[in-house]
């Protein structure tokens, strides 16, 4: 309260309705599977992987929160229309580049939908090499 | 992961070291128990109840968000130095002023920790009437 | 680019119709002339004065920031439906709390509108006494 | 007031310390000079271009904005520690993917440096073809 979605593998779905409704707010992180300690490290998060969102003014994916374990490393605010707006739909996606420097990095992201509340994705584990 | 932090009473709590650290970092909603549907309603977070958190640079409270259930309802951001600085406690305080328009409020607020992570508070209900 | 519009005193102002454009989108800071360096400061800043805005899914203020000389102390964000929603006005009102530690404070305030842009306050100068 | 520092042509500028104070805060555009509307189109803010700016906790790049014409299309916020932190230098980077429906687009970015305040970058136009 307020509740935070979690991703389910869709596969595991069965109502093509629902796989279209926890995909299309899920946000997927995507790199690499190792970073080296001190270069630029590219973070891309994108919300929905084989569905769309749609951007209307009053439904539409209004911030991205990329974690790293317990802390934040950035977080991307969107009014409605970033992705064509009214009738619009589309993957809402940024890239943090992010400069590590623990040996491993616990890589979470959320959004957040206007109608439909918080998600949280699977989590992405990064190791740092010297 | 993130993990969200939950009060708990820290009546409940024994060790001193463990009271301050858990009242210090959950935000408190306070404001009426009940609103009027259209008018002006002040709700006040409050980061700490009876202790106060360190303003550092490298540890502050970053951020307060509002939820009424699944709603984002307002959010403040701040960089350290907003009470006092460096060396510096305090309470971090906001008051948003909302417009209720549903039957029921169910306000939940967020802290976030540079050094601690999420906290979340107590939820609070709020009546709306006509 | 993008244009901060200002506000101007619409007594100045001869046409009703651009008065209200003006007093509705500008934020105005609200506050006590002197500070105690130490204590709590309450910061008030509310957009609109005489005058109310919007508050639809496609046409609302999104966020406040406040600035003491070129330093940003807290930023709010919202989205729609805060001041009652779809054909509901208002004037977006939010408290920030601070600590002063300069022998004084340049607040200048900022709002942004979703369909008008960038509006900056009359700026007001609080002493800040021992 | 808050002042907004814009970028100037550092060939144009002669102190070495001046230059580098110029280039390190402000934030440059780079994207292709034109876009297929209703196709997504990345728009990368790079804080820094021969230049690299701290990441200490008291001193750093804590946000940027993408702002077309009057809207802003959206806003990155960092912490201290997103380019390996205290005693580190480095170039915040962020690509935000917009669909763009307008003809054309007209980027300028802001960005926030906690000691230094605000910095607009130079424009960039971009045709938008259908």
């Amino acid at each position: 309260m307020p509740k935070i979605n979690r991703y389910v593998d869709i596969d595991t779905v069965e109502r093509e309705a629902k796989k279209d409704y926890i995909d299309r707010h899920s946000p997927f992180i995507h790199c690499a599977a190792t970073a080296k300690k001190g270069d630029k490290f590219a973070v891309i998060v994108k919300v929905g992987n084989e569905y769309s969102h749609p951007d209307d003014f009053d439904h539409y994916i209004a911030n991205i929160s990329l974690y790293s374990s317990e802390t934040l490393v950035a977080r991307a605010d969107y009014v409605a229309g970033t992705l064509g707006g009214q009738g619009a739909k589309g993957q809402l996606e940024v890239t943090f580049n992010i400069v590590p420097t623990a040996s491993k990095l616990n890589l979470v992201a959320h959004s957040y939908c206007t109608k439909h509340g918080l998600w949280e994705s699977d989590p992405v584990v990064v190791e740092v090499t010297e």
